[in-house]
């Protein structure tokens, strides 16, 4: 085995963020279930859009926040994700490629870059309506196999299962990973998307996933089981590493030999929580691809998750290698 | 004089705003004049954009925002600006519609629609690049006759100064207002403008101009004098209204028979001071078509600029009127 060139690559739906706040009425009046992520047609997006609110656009993704926290805290960072050559694909390609991540998949020639409308309620929740547009061109053609073999670990979103190319697209990079001997992480992204692919993500699970990144809900569903606990004995053994966050409830890392129960870390005050999951895995992947304990990186994660959440937005607004580091010295 | 349909209707250059944080550093070794705005050119602006850190996008333009605080704060308000049909001009066409603002202006048929590049210090200032793209193509033809002389106020920003055609839809739309006895409200918009444009503005203040915004430096320019109160004495007389703001020092309100001098409003933490000066003219222009005194439009104006230094970005994200009235019930 090589050298690695990255300590990360990430493959996602590429997705710019429309942000827009409203309150718990909005979301009643258009159907929309809180929390969750529901994938929308053209012309769905275009009706929604016109009843939103004013809003700010950003980029996002989950993987693609994944892999902004990765080189914010310092690491060597690679993606892979589908957007046009039109204005919020260039506003993507910037942001991400502002950051020192490596992001050479040729844009989509057809239709517009996927977009993710997103309310947020005044309890902080984000729901999300999900335009996949360009975002759904991505095929087994875009996995760079060379890129794929550089990289520890290849991080996968469970989203990648909506589109049809893109299961594809995520099982070779699998594959070329293993083969490299590197590590796959994947995070289940959702409950609803659990439930769309519950049993090709318990076969993905149990037998192509290294590091698996759900939360509370999310390892639940995928068990079909009642209690956190009993979903815990179950992912024991199913793949290496299993980090479950549960809120501010903290989160559990459970490998082959140690469980650790972590708490979350303290945020002044929880502002929006998109993309506090994405960040999680930023920091969890950051820690392990620098040779850290579980506990550590669990904490690293942690933090990340802290300062996405106390601001608008699904990227960190503030470098997080400094952010982390003042925060580990604390205590 | 009919009944007026609107209270204020606003002309402007309508640009989509790129905010993005960045130290001290970036502002020299680009060569950036902090605090102040720049117009800049295509191919600057692609430079500028790809040396920027990543950034988030909404919508902005200063009249742009002052019409939204006027919607946001209940006022009857109308937009003239130019963006194109591509992604960010229907972006900013949804952003102030959703207001409930009236922006019937169809759009231009070549180029882009126009951004401004922000990056805002640590110190919470801003600092603007602008590409006026769609912007330039605002002509007198964009004028609505019927539009101005339905409107209390037409407020006009003193950028409309630098692209050549938009100074004629400017005089063409103050002509109109004064021929339907409405009022006409100027911003200096920035002390570059007022370098650029003085002679112009002095006749314009002294002419056309019933409400004159500026801040400090901008009046002390206009009048080329020393002193704040120099300026003050200068202006006395020159035009019916004038508020004079004063960044943390407050601001004083002149009109032919009072002066008031008005405390800054409290603030949180200062976050980004981008849309201070709109969102104060806002908040003054609703007073004033609502009926109150000029010190409380004054206060108004006031608690609207808190608002929006509170936060990144230059557009509330409260709803003003409630933020507003319950600040006026706190003393």
């Amino acid at each position: 085995m090589t050298e690695a060139a990255f300590d990360v690559v990430g493959i996602g739906n590429a997705l710019v963020d429309v942000i827009a706040h409203a309150d718990d009425t909005f979301l009643t009046e258009n159907a929309l279930a809180k929390g969750t992520m529901t994938l929308i047609d053209a012309r769905r997006a275009d009706e929604l859009y016109a009843r939103m609110p004013p809003a700010a656009e950003s980029s996002g993704g989950s993987a693609g926040n994944t892999i902004a926290g990765v080189a914010s805290l310092g690491g060597r960072a690679a993606y892979i994700g589908k957007v046009c050559d039109d204005q919020l694909g260039r506003v993507y390609r910037h942001d991400i490629r502002a950051l020192g991540v490596t992001f050479d998949v040729p844009p989509a020639t057809g239709g517009a870059t996927g977009r993710c409308l997103i309310v947020v309620t005044p309890d902080a929740q984000r729901t999300m309506q999900t335009y996949l547009g360009a975002g759904s061109d991505l095929g087994p053609e875009d996995v760079d196999e060379r890129l794929i073999a550089s990289a520890h670990v290849t991080y996968l979103e469970g989203y990648l299962w909506d589109p049809p190319r893109a299961k594809e697209a995520f099982l070779k990079a699998a594959r070329i990973a293993h083969e490299a001997g590197r590590r796959v992480a994947l995070t289940l992204s959702d409950p609803f998307c659990v439930e769309r692919h519950r049993e090709e993500f318990l076969d993905l699970v149990a037998g192509h996933i290294d590091v698996l990144f759900a939360n509370e809900i999310e390892i639940i569903s995928l068990y079909q089981v009642e209690r956190f606990d009993d979903a815990l004995q179950q992912v024991r053994g199913h793949c290496e590493i299993a980090a479950l966050t549960r809120s501010e409830l903290g989160a559990v890392i459970v490998t082959r030999d140690e469980i650790h129960v972590l708490d979350a870390e303290p945020v002044g005050r929880v502002v929006d929580t998109t993309g506090a999951g994405d960040l999680y895995a930023a920091g969890f992947l950051f820690g392990l691809t620098h040779g850290m304990d579980v506990a550590t990186c669990g904490r690293i994660a942690g933090i990340a998750a802290a300062e996405v959440i106390s601001h608008y937005g699904a990227r960190p607004v503030v470098p997080l290698k400094g952010f982390v580091e003042s925060r580990l010295r604390q205590k």
